[in-house]
């Protein structure tokens, strides 16, 4: 997707050769027509998949993933890292270890709102190891509902969790994929590389 | 509004005297369409006052200030609850007390994104006591920035918050202002009385 292409290419930062920074337009700050733009696109690349429910993780998910919902008028779950108050019973929970945090949470999606009939399509704004996006397969699969695709905004084509979901035989799509960030410099996978 | 009452009525359920659970549509599974139409309801409330940034928090807040500011046309920042590895300087915090958790927290906003010409308007899915309220309206006048008013989707109008506010000069919409919880009743304020 160009517009966020460019926008990574004006707004984010390469903290490291790991660690990209786009809190100006997705971790922070959002811009929400580029939010909508985003969910058009994601709606597009999975109107005929016959998605019922969306399921994301807070919080920088849930602007994209309410965007595709507007569009493919369906409803959206955000799962939770930490136990709400007035959300206890019921909880179908699944570990994420974060590699850059260094510590294991546990996301959790109510069991009320999705069935063995849901046909699920999962948001997130980065894929990198690909555990929060496994982590959410899992909960979805618990339920034994289907996961009919990944749609990411941005891809860390140069760590493996793309390669892990897409080898086990998820769809995954990526609005924005980058192949480095090396020496500070943000490179995107070139245009027929693009999946 | 209506829309946003009856579904109160449909699929909210008080669980106490004092606990709205709104997790159907707003505070787990979101309601997509209904986010945007409550994002028309603030955008036409606030239309006048030359919004430049909506301020709200994580996480249930996101989605009707994305919406707000999709139709506003303006930028929206959530304020984080927990620190951010690639979001450390320049943040503006404040403290938050939550009764129902019974804990202290600290809210922050990158010092980045507001600055002293902007006109803000504060976004947040509940109002009952104000403190999460008065947490966003502190960093926004910490940077002295003006706040335009409050929109809050759920005023429980027998907590305190509202009259706070409102007392202290601040403009506050709520699209829903609950009257009583009383023996899981769920009970709006009546209409003559809506602010």
């Amino acid at each position: 997707m160009e517009k966020l292409q460019n926008k990574i290419r004006e707004e984010g930062v390469a903290l490291s050769d790991s660690v990209l920074k786009v809190d100006k337009f997705l971790n922070h700050q959002i811009d929400p027509q580029l939010m909508h733009e985003m969910g058009k696109e994601f709606a597009s690349k999975f109107e005929k998949e016959g998605i019922t429910k969306i399921v994301t993780l807070e919080s920088s998910g849930i602007a994209p993933a309410v965007m595709t919902g507007l569009i493919l008028n369906v409803p959206v779950i955000f799962a939770r890292k930490k136990k709400s108050l007035t959300l206890t019973e019921g909880l179908i929970t699944s570990k994420v270890y974060s590699y850059t945090k260094q510590e294991t949470n546990e996301v959790s999606v109510s069991n009320k709102f999705l069935s063995k009939e849901d046909n699920v399509l999962i948001i997130d704004d980065f894929l990198a190891n690909g555990q929060a996006a496994l982590a959410l397969i899992d909960i979805v699969e618990k339920i034994e509902a289907t996961v009919a695709g990944v749609g990411i905004v941005i891809e860390k084509a140069f760590q493996d969790g793309g390669a892990v979901l897409r080898t086990k035989g998820y769809r995954v799509e990526s609005l924005a994929r980058i192949q480095s960030l090396s020496d500070k410099k943000i490179e995107f996978v070139k245009e027929k590389e693009q999946v």
